[in-house]
């Protein structure tokens, strides 16, 4: 494709050469000849200059200097999705249309004709698919889940009995969605299981990561709002509660009934205890351990987890305590000296 | 069902209206007119002043207000284990009896005729599985696995050859036991994989979470104890042992070769280093990094893990900084000042 | 098998009894009569002094007292290797030859006459599959992936469209290589999804863990390196580079774009943020987060992590502190004694 048509299908406008033959599409550092790439966060712009990409998608306001072409655009993210589109593989699952022979579909699931069932799939009675939603292969649907539409379900990815899934959402590989909760009591010495009999309910345009788990609830249900993204390997454990266009990153784990607001971003790894409360816009760092609720748009870090404020400052505190040992030692020398003088020499009382 | 013959059936003593109609059950919060709720821990009393349950299921001793009927019992939430039994859906898997035809069962497995294995299971040559014993979907049992009596491997649950899982043991979907233990040696500058030829063995009445992995030992066997409770994404490594009725939240991690007691809890993501012991009742709080063998009945919070009083003073000492900060700065200001009145003067000795 | 030919077969010096039958191997704390056990690491050489194994397999310099038979070698963790495969079951997957007939293979898929393909396994249209591969059961292999020779897909293992996998590769059961990579852009209050069209390659004799994750990039590759050792439950982001001979525990997680280099070691639970380089020979302790780039070499511990000479003393400090808040308050005691005892009696300038 000629660089000017995807000036064009990006809606950018063009500084450079558009008969460029643009042929794929490619990162900064790894771009060649004939690549597009894209600039979206100026922290990486040095890498623009030493790119060897032919034409670089950049912001509007773009100042830097640059040696290839350039596609200034409004937002740089949006244009790389339609170019990834137009210029890279699918990627989309592609799976026959209607129900492979190897599938075990139950007679009475109501699976919209429009369906596309891989193989190796179970579904089981009483469960609901709507239009167009693909199961990939080897997924399992339990008895009277409800799943969406345009759904996606990717290879062995399990949808327990009950659960509600909504309309656009992604199931990445080997998630796992209606768990049973993790409840015990002791009696006599021994567990005995605390009945989950609830359910999960996953909001439309909602995204569960590879191998990522989501619990039901003990009553009632778990619920992952909309457009809520979430990476790989995270749980949610039962009766938790996830507000619409949250994210989280890998391996986050959030304990039982616990209930995290909208557009909340969780770091990495952060584990978040039970029963807390976390407020719409707060923003949890990387490993930290939340062990008491956070008020909204407030920015965590830290184990236990605190304003990062604070916590960079206790951080800094520790850190510089090298230092401030050495201050109390020269104030105890120094004492220790003065109460020497003072007593060798007639104290001052002593004058008098 | 009516309320007294509800609080018949979990032998309770009812304040309030028998004749009220219960129809569901659910959380303090939650709850509605017809439903039954509880109240557990004390800690949660408010929320019964609150809620708009008809019923709710209190313990014996409890003096709180309410508005609504209560029905007094031993164990409130043995007595709900009752109530979502006779009120909820199903927790138990329902599964066809006797083998799916899409299942792929090796004619040497010795399979009891009362075992229901669901579709596209696969079970190897020479693995035993006893008495009601219940295989989901999409599950893999390895040659000569031996597993007990009702026992339930949901979906794309993996027993491995030759692992030994008990009677009513419950692997939940995407469990992973008996994969191989991860050690290697180098030589010659590559990694060399040491073998492990041992197994696993589940004791009667565990539980395995979602996608969580036990691994194969060395030689001999890694062990998880009778009653153990294991929640989701959680990896024990080669040749570990858990003692009976220990618990562990979700993504604790422990290391090969390490020892935990009878009676142990585990927070969310503590980890615990290779070849140590925790004792028994031993108690590790969430995300703690245990570095060092923990004796028995021991609370251990922090990184690294040490008993909680100090892990809390250190942190209350961390976050205090700020003001021994000051205090020393103070001194040093006052020290200084009482260096130059005493030079600025005559000195006590000049005064001799 | 008699200890004088298990000694040849493991090129070893024998000092005892070659007459000895050897029926077993097993660690030294559970070695009984029969059994072969050995001493690799020092460290538990209390272990050997108490241990009933037969014959004990030591390093060719061990100079401790041993009751039983020894058998000297260059590398005891080499002869072990040796020994587990003449003495103990295979740890080989024991598949039939061929494609099992419940197994879908797509046409135009090209599979080598050699490869096995167990029970359930789903091959897409395109992919390549090398000499003696083996695809245990339930495995699934996407559109025009490539899969080398001598490479083992256990139970569950997925393989998305179009990723590389070289030979000698161990896929782990539940192990998902190339799902897609989490990235998301705002636009009007909803996350737009940021789509990666890359792949990822796993280089030859490298090994993924049960159920661990490897993401595919969002344009070129997310690669891991040859004879690389990953454990279960590990997260590789997408872009992700690692290095030749990299190892690391199990729930490691590494956040999109990060590279790290060659004979790195990652501690269990350590978490890497995104876009930093750790350097060749690195070493990352157990639960470390890392949030800037780690030189080569480098040991890092601690949260952030840092090197770990720093982090110690860092600790060290903390857990001191206790004893220098009584100082600085012996300190203020003491001034201000000194002040009284200056005040109360003539200054030292009055005396003048």
């Amino acid at each position: 494709m000629k660089l000017v048509e995807l000036t064009a299908k990006v809606s950018g406008v063009l500084e450079g050469d558009g008969n460029l033959e643009i042929t794929g599409i490619a990162g900064l550092a790894e771009a060649g000849a004939g690549d597009l790439s894209f600039l979206s966060n100026p922290k990486y712009a040095a890498l623009l200059t030493d790119s060897r990409a032919s034409a670089v998608i950049v912001s509007e306001d773009w100042a830097g200097e640059n040696a290839c072409a350039v596609v200034r655009v409004k937002s740089p993210d949006e244009a790389m999705a339609l170019a990834a589109a137009l210029l890279g593989p699918s990627c989309d699952p592609v799976v026959e249309p209607g129900i492979h022979r190897s599938a075990v579909v139950a007679e009475s699931a109501r699976i919209d004709p429009t369906v596309r069932i891989g193989p190796l799939c179970v579904v089981e009675p009483g469960a609901v698919i709507g239009a167009r939603t693909v199961l990939v292969a080897g997924c399992y649907v339990g008895r009277d889940a409800v799943i969406g539409s345009d759904t996606i379900l990717h290879a062995n990815a399990v949808v327990r009995e009950r659960v509600k899934v909504g309309d656009r959402v992604i199931l990445h590989d080997g998630s796992v969605i209606g768990g049973d909760g993790f409840g015990n009591y002791l009696e006599n010495g021994e567990w005995r299981k605390i009945p989950h009999i609830g359910t999960v309910e996953i909001g439309d345009d909602s995204e569960i990561g590879v191998n990522s788990t989501v619990d039901r609830a003990r009553f009632g249900k778990t619920v992952v709002g909309r457009g809520v993204k979430i990476d790989n390997l995270v749980m949610l454990a039962h009766n938790v509660k996830v507000g619409d266009h949250t994210a989280m990153a890998a391996q986050v784990g959030i304990s039982g009934s616990t209930t995290v607001g909208r557009y909340v971003m969780l770091g990495g790894q952060a584990g978040l205890a039970g029963h807390l409360e976390v407020g719409d816009g707060a923003v949890v760092g990387a490993q930290s351990g939340v062990s008491k609720s956070v008020p909204p748009k407030t920015y965590v870090t830290g184990y236990p987890a605190m304003p990062h404020r604070k916590a960079a400052e206790g951080h800094a505190n520790l850190m510089r305590l090298g230092g401030w040992k050495e201050r109390v030692k020269e104030l105890e020398a120094r004492l220790a000296a003065m109460e020497v003088r003072l007593s060798a020499g007639a104290s001052p009382e002593e004058n008098s």
